[in-house]
């Protein structure tokens, strides 16, 4: 998953995008990067790392100018190799640069396009860099020397055509101005919102609504699904719908997870959704054990604590935060004669004897994913003195991989992947197993915007919105992972420096 | 504040340092240090930043050796001049190096006593570096070529006579052991555990019980106020106290906001001292206005969550999470040519719109020492559409600093210094402000270990258990802050190197 | 001034490449830059600062690949804005790299026409970056899916015939091969050479041909003026002379101080050239004074030492070292509230009382250019006791920019522009001042190669072969140079970054 | 062999110190330190590396204080271990920071004495640290809280009574001034001298005078054998001898190959020493083959170049730099699944073939040590065409190590360890090796000043003036060696870093 913005601003804008990339950050916390243009030159600044080490005032002075973009990023499912900074960058033509979020699932096809017929060369397995060099070659073929607001959205609709997956973008047109666009299912979010200035009226565009509430941004909209947004240099905003069949499929998985909670994606108040996801967990509770023995709800610090709370309430029994996280999480590192240190729970969570011993406790945690962490954490429940543990999951059973932009292991890592939930049950070492009805989820979410017609729920069902997803897809997949993992193994564990040749700048 | 470890143990301890100081890094974030001990020759890293930025694969390698110790740093009251990372080290006798969590009060005398009688160099204002050259001169002083255990214990009889604050510290003797204290009233925290090996017992001694649970020591008891501990290198541990006139009285305030509430000081949960701080708040609600008109309990996070779910319980409120932590705080960059920006308290923590509009919230905070944030927090509640904005804090209302570790602002600076509960409620802008009784505060805390007579509670009380802390003190102080605060604005904010020789290894 | 160089190898050429630059070092020290290709992907490092620094074993790990250029960089006369390390990168058509030694002189009307016709975005203001694109855009015009060598011939010819100046380059193009070429007149220099491995015959493109002695190359021959060379990955030559009208008119500064003494130039050894200026020095010295008084012929080191050596032989008096060069000269610090400290030429140069003591010695240096450093050796020549200082130029009085790569201070800063030799030889303090004739200087260079039928002379001259370089173009230099020169004023001393983007990897 | 270098000014001497330390780089390029002193408290900055490449600006600022001392620092044939920079430090008593060029011979019976009897502990290898500690100790026992320059006298003079080697030192007393000492034989060099500013006089004393040319100090004396310097803060000079039997026996290859050809020692000038050399040379060639068919001397840059224009003088052939030098030299990259490359002579040095070709050539070097550049030297003249090629060099026939901190290889590794001349001739392939007859190379420096009775000529005779040296001693030696190297090779090529704890700042 990563996390995007972009700004055409009255001043310099670099300390807004600073800023908004911080509130990003829990969407991408490998590599962050910003981009800024004035006087028709780009500046740019990109490393691996969390926002607060990459950018120093060093860098910061030199990205001067009044528009720019900026990316947090994280590794996805799609992508293999080394890590890779945004945004990208090319020069031909006008200079674009491009920050994106979410995944293309036509790559292969892509590729051998941009290199067979566009000529264009690709320097890393990014599909970011296929992404740009496809709107870039789309827009050289409008042949404008002076191009125009529909020049820009002609090259995007060109662009829908050739690609598929999900995408959130915000590209830079280096003295034109910023152009923002969201794939035809609007899988991934993108909002916009505007404030005033005594300059006139700037505009922000990015992953999350926390973004923009920083600085004082007031939310607009979002970027509708197969829409394009472009905000000229000198503050003048044009939008047209590009894509040629849109619908609305949100991923839900940025309500059970990956977004910020007070963050409101396509109408939705992701606090909300969890408060619901809750509600109806509690519900679903009641109907099938009524008379359950449940002494306290506890949740897995963070992302479970608003679901946890409703549930508590709903239940009527204590919330307690018996599970304490450490916020300072060391490195882990392999010395020459040890035998490696598996990174255990216990460095991550401590428990608080006193709310597990006698107990019947209720575990809650936004979903299970691998299921070894929660089974860990089921063994701490059980030696910090439980009498019974139980578990509950906000989100149904992960079953299938996400192939949108949200970085997620193979179905074969998963552990609800071809197990029941009694399996998984066993498995994990609880007392009872719950996980959240699909239905349930949905509502949850839905009931903060009736228009939403449908989400992508693949991770739960394995019917993936674009169609084009099928286990040829995944084998290939899984062998690109393999090859990663070990090229992966040869880079020694200091070393964070991104690899290779991507259009940055140099430090 | 600061954080300390000891370790002696059966193999390289570095590791277990390391991940020590990462239990321990929310009592220091400015500086680490480790320190290791090998066939008598001393291994050190220390530097500013966090743990996991200090300390990379390199160093670790270095960092050889059966026994050593560690310290997080945070810049204490007492102290002025640039920030100085610990241990600190003395060659003569022996080889000693010292890591300390407090503060001296006599310190001038001290510093003239070392210089014109002792004929010892500080090249720092260090406390700590007083400390240690006290000790070390009172164990030359022993002149022993193979010293005991008894003459440590004797140089540490020697150095309670000549200093006097809150102090617990682990120093380690090359070719020795670890030997580590503990001041006359146990001010400041300081425990040990034990765990077995194949190779025999190991001995952890720290500032707080956590570091212990995560590499699986069991608590064997706090140090005893005055106590000193030693453990040779073999692995044998001796003890002694060492002050003529001791009674435990721990600093309350670890209980309201330092330690971890997985912690266990001097026998209390910290934990379970939140909890019925909370409880103590909802009775004193309910005592002063049992009609209360409260919608909803909202922590400020994360210190206040534990009192806060207590109090909400017993009000039988709804407690929720309405205020949302920015985990991922940005640096503050000046610009050349722009104004600098205030960080306003938006960058920090976002509310929850829904759990504020139209309703009565009830922020609880652990306590308000300056109020700035604590303003900005109550105006951000009624931007959000707060009805009515009432504020508790666990804590009774702070009104003179702390003298014994804890980096506190001056009296000046205290909101409540000088201004009745109305006054500092008005200023807040809070509609209501209930602060905690100081009775039941030490009650919550008493409750969990009935034998700790008494607290320090001076910055409620302002009475120091010292004795020594008058007007004359605090006019001092006052001077040595001002001149710091200008020889720090002369460095720039991206120099976050040390300043200043003390002792440590060139990297 | 630059120096580049390219290795088509049948191994890894990385190592080679770096120690070709170590060889190329003298032709700028400001920055270095590798790339290499392998299995269509483009591995980078450069970075500001000396081959040695810049380049660690991390860096070298990931320049893996049998092909690649590199290049080290010196500010050239017209380049303005900040520093920036090369290669250069584009990645349409194919994925192009780029390094440049030479200026061009029709920047303005290039920069203009790729913006508006070819709609291709420059971030920087070197003209290398706009050589890569002209190449660039006319190999693209090619259209071709698999390029062959008649194409990439096409494109530098079409390349030529848009642009003016002195340029000797290499260029990658991924998967294809790498292309060398050299101006119309050959002004700055190139030469090839193979050497044979078991695996076949790998061959090397550089600017000098020490860089080829190192790695055991055998010199080829020099690139032809206008001519491009185009070598395979599969390690096949061709080659094609690409400019219309060709005719080889080297700089003749590359003889005088430029190129290595070991290296040979267009048939010519340097070592040579400089020992036949010794010689004609001397018949000159003859002619004028048959009855001169020089007692020791000194020389600055290091570059004049072989002329000096001549010059003395041939003049039958002792040669000696009388100046030392202090080889490791420090930093200019500036400390606040301290007056910023001339660095004088005591840092750089310290005398041997004993040679000069009584005596009439003779200074010789390559050339004069400002003439301050002169000034201060003469000075420092009468401080040790010298009875007269005579001053001798290996060249002629240098009266004119170099606008061909050369980095030379504009007209107005020479000492000889619109001076007499008499005014300069006054206003340098010297008893006597002898310049070379420039027949003698030619004539120098011409015996070691009579094919030449002539040399670039235009800093003693002002006729530059271009014949495009008039009054307008020196006043838009000098206003570019005035404008440069407050930018990096800006930049703090310690700052050494390169600035801006421009195609580069991060680190 | 290390430089040193003290001031006491009557401004801040951090710029003076660095000046003089790039003066005095060629005696040590392995890492470079300074301290100074402001209000009693000492400034330190120290790392590996050139003095040009350790300091920036950031540590010049921090460096404050009108006193203070440097070091630069090369690893010293009696060290085993990782590298340590110096200054060193103790706090007992005073603070007292040295550095030292040289090297102890008795350091194992001064480190037992010093753990045993004082009590002090050492950290490191290094016997600069032993004789800061015993100078420490012997001041200590003085026991004045305020110390007069008699007190520190009497220090130095117990130290002389228990250390035996080769040392010139700096030596630094917080709020006291500057010490400096050598050795009872004056092994090592040591000059000081003054500059008057407004103010008042300044004083430096330095390893070489060429650090006082640089800015503007005036020669005074050297300092004698035994002989103490103490300048006190405000400037007052004191003196006295301190050693029991003094007699100055300087060591001749500072003469002969280490020191700078600008300097002058115990009142010889190098650079003459190095011309008479030269000469005598001659004398002996034309004595021995006065029919000789010598046509040309060519120098190994850099150090033989004044003996060889002297000899080509003397002998009235032409003197040629037919060797060029490369200024740039790389690192050695270790790359994975490659095998090492030997560094050979080529990346070092490049021969012009025009200087060899059909030519008898007479190479001259200062001395041959190990032999195996040598060796490769003459190979490549003869792959230069050579005719014949014969071999002068400046010294005798190296045959024992120095162990007065020279770093030289152990005998074993001599080339002319155990071997006539003939063979040495032989293996090195020469058709004539000439060397240096001893009493012509002590004439050469005693002609500078015939009150020197005798050098330290161990290397050649294997007479140690210290008279402790024997076959034992270098048993000894060789072991620790061992040890190192096998220590060393540990550590990655890249990692430049200082190992452990040794009384420095941290960055």
């Amino acid at each position: 998953m990563c996390g995007v913005v972009g700004i055409v601003g009255k001043s310099d804008v670099n300390l807004q995008i600073y800023d908004a990339l911080t509130m990003l950050q829990h969407r991408g916390q490998d590599a962050a990067g910003i981009m800024t243009c004035q006087d028709g030159r780009l500046a740019q600044h990109k490393a691996n790392g969390l926002v607060s080490d990459v950018f120093r005032t060093r860098h910061m002075q030199r990205l001067v100018g009044n528009y720019g973009i900026g990316h947090v990023r994280y590794p996805t499912a799609g992508s293999s190799g080394p890590a890779q900074a945004q945004p990208f960058y090319v020069n031909s033509p006008y200079g674009i640069a491009l920050a994106h979020n979410g995944n293309l699932t036509n790559t292969e096809e892509v590729e051998r396009e941009l290199l067979q017929t566009d000529l264009r060369h690709m320097n890393t397995d990014s599909d970011s860099e296929l992404l740009l060099n496809v709107f870039a070659h789309e827009l050289l073929k409008q042949n404008k020397a002076k191009p125009q607001p529909e020049d820009f959205f002609n090259a995007i609709r060109a662009m829908h055509k050739r690609v598929r997956g999900g995408y959130a973008c915000v590209a830079m047109i280096a003295n034109y101005g910023i152009i923002a666009f969201r794939d035809a299912h609007g899988i991934r979010p993108l909002v916009y919102g505007s404030r005033e200035t005594e300059n006139g009226t700037e505009y922000m565009i990015a992953s999350e609504s926390v973004a923009l509430d920083v600085s004082g941004y007031t939310i607009e909209r979002d970027v509708a699904p197969g829409e394009a947004i472009f905000i000229s240099t000198e503050g003048e905003l044009h939008s047209a719908i590009c894509a040629e069949e849109v619908s609305l499929s949100p991923c839900i998985f940025e309500h059970v997870y990956f977004a910020r909670p007070d963050s409101i994606i396509d109408g939705v108040s992701v606090y909300k959704s969890r408060l619901r996801q809750g509600e109806r967990l509690a519900e679903k509770i009641l109907r099938e054990r009524p008379e359950h023995d449940i002494d306290v709800v506890i949740p897995i610090p963070d992302s479970s604590r608003v679901a946890g709370q409703a549930l508590a309430h709903n239940l009527n029994v204590k919330f307690r935060e018996g599970l304490v996280k450490n916020r300072y999480i060391g490195r882990t590192f392999i010395m020459p004669g040890q035998q490696q240190r598996k990174k255990s729970v216990r460095q991550k969570l401590n428990a608080i004897e006193l709310e597990f011993k006698g107990k019947n406790v209720m575990l809650v945690d936004d979903s299970i994913v691998r299921g070894t962490t929660c089974q860990q954490i089921i063994q701490m429940a059980r030696d910090a003195g439980a009498n019974k543990v139980y578990f509950a999951s906000a989100a149904p059973a992960v079953k299938f991989p996400n192939v949108y932009g949200i970085d997620m292991p193979s179905a074969s890592e998963l552990i609800a992947s071809g197990q029941s939930d009694e399996e998984v049950c066993k498995e994990i070492g609880a007392d009872w197993l719950l996980y959240q009805d699909l239905d349930d989820l949905v509502a949850a979410s839905q009931d903060g915007n009736p228009d939403i017609a449908q989400f992508d729920c693949s991770v739960f069902t394995g019917e993936y919105i674009t169609g084009d997803v099928d286990e040829q897809y995944f084998a290939k997949l899984e062998a690109a992972r393999n090859d990663s993992a070990k090229a992966k193994k040869a880079v020694s564990s200091d070393d964070t420096a991104v690899i290779g040749l991507h259009n940055g700048a140099v430090e």
